[in-house]
């Protein structure tokens, strides 16, 4: 039998479609329903089996389901939390959500009593839309997943198993633990790449080598969902941000003395910290 | 009959070995003299075949070679222009350069009133030394010549012909242009990086997925090399750095004030101008 009888997938993009593709072929569930506000967009998803059922109403496309997962930028899970809250009338079906922050939208589906458990598979990358969804995107990526007090014991339990499922490596922590850790290994990077580029003047663009293709390729992300992850970790964003500000400040220090032996110091620190990362 | 009769390469790490290898596979000289200051590495290197001929004195590395190639981090090249021009009796040689800032170099071999050619591969990586060197490096790679009013014409059109020949798209910059312009595309990413990874705590380093990665990749890179590069080219990297700390003051200030309209403009603009750059 089969994890779940019928999930819906509510957002159909990039990391939905990578899960409706995994849940097919990990056999996790009877009948995968996808939510489309796109006409265009429902008929390629049905037309490519990503889902099995589609609708553009939110109604029908939750109705029966046992499993509601939300693929959205977070503003919008948030929105659609509610609407969930206002027309979901089974009591048992579990939601869980793909954002990339989590204090705000735990808090949310707390507000509204919802059987809810946030997760956040660290995979994807700057691509967009189900066109770039991929069966094993999860394999061997780490997911986070943050219970609160609230988060029914069978629940977690469940989606542990709905991510182990799709091997990934699931680690449990909470809300504000993945926010502030996510604002350092993740919201940081993003904003320096888009700010490097920002910086270079578009006549120099052309001499940019892989070196500068490599740190701004995050920066090729979809502007919105990043503004609602930045948003929604003000906090923490600009905590790591400061942070950030404090060493460039000091490389400058170092480079405006020419102080040679500190700054490979510096550099040098940076380099055998970067390799724990390895390649 | 090849472009040169024998060269001479000072430093036979990535690029130094790199060159000797497409040097031999174009066949553009009739003997490669390695200079090395490491009896290890020589040996490995005329093991490995890189170079022709190898030696740990300098002056038999250059004797009657009529191209020397310094292919070393920034100082030492400076320091090795010095040596050479008291060395070397053969006033026929063109002594040409590998390094990623131009200024303080040419300046150094115009007062030395050598025959001397600034160039720079944009080719390379974070790896460093011979054993990751490869003969198509330059293939389809830009290489900027930077030539000085003391320049020799004949010598300038012997090395763009060099260059060429090795598949190198050539531009001609002064090096004044060119340190401006890689401060921009090259050396402010490398300080973003070194600067990223350092500000992410140790304990969270596990969590970073392929965008932390992707954004500090050249953090790897060697701290000696770097340094030079940034003490060498420091009025412009000032300039760069500080112009790269305005646009993170600038989302800073959008992400506190919670505006979204203004914060995915920026971003889309980012976006856009690396979409310029491909993938």
């Amino acid at each position: 039998m089969p994890l779940f009888n019928q999930i819906s997938i509510i957002g159909v993009g990039l990391i939905g479609g990578s899960l409706a593709k995994s849940i097919k072929r990990k056999k996790l569930c009877n009948k995968i329903v996808g939510f489309f506000r796109n006409k265009t967009k429902l008929n390629k998803a049905v037309k490519d089996r990503i889902v099995d059922e589609a609708s553009l109403d939110l109604r029908k496309s939750i109705k029966n389901s046992d499993l509601i997962i939300l693929a959205l930028p977070i503003s919008q899970i948030i929105n659609f939390l509610s609407q969930i809250k206002k027309i979901s009338k089974d009591k048992k079906v579990i939601i869980m959500d793909a954002g990339s922050t989590k204090l705000k939208i735990t808090q949310a589906a707390d507000k509204l009593k919802l059987d809810f458990v946030g997760t956040h598979p660290l995979a994807g990358s700057e691509k967009k839309g189900a066109g770039f969804s991929y069966a094993n995107l999860f394999d061997n990526s780490k997911v986070i997943i943050t219970p609160t007090n609230k988060t029914k014991k069978g629940s977690l339990n469940k989606i542990k198993l709905f991510w182990k499922k799709l091997n990934a490596d699931v680690i449990v922590l909470s809300a504000a633990e993945h926010d502030k850790i996510l604002s350092y290994t993740s919201h940081l990077a993003h904003i320096a790449s888009f700010c490097l580029i920002d910086t270079v003047p578009d006549k120099f663009l052309n001499f940019g080598a892989s070196g500068l293709k490599d740190t701004t390729r995050i920066a090729l992300s979809d502007a919105e969902i990043w503004s609602d992850i930045f948003l929604s970790n003000k906090k923490e964003v600009l905590k790591s941000l400061s942070a950030f500000e404090q060493k460039i400040k000091r490389i400058k220090k170092t480079i405006t003395k020419n102080q040679k032996k500190q700054l490979i110091k510096i550099l040098d620190t940076a380099k055998n910290k970067r390799r724990i990362m390895g390649q």
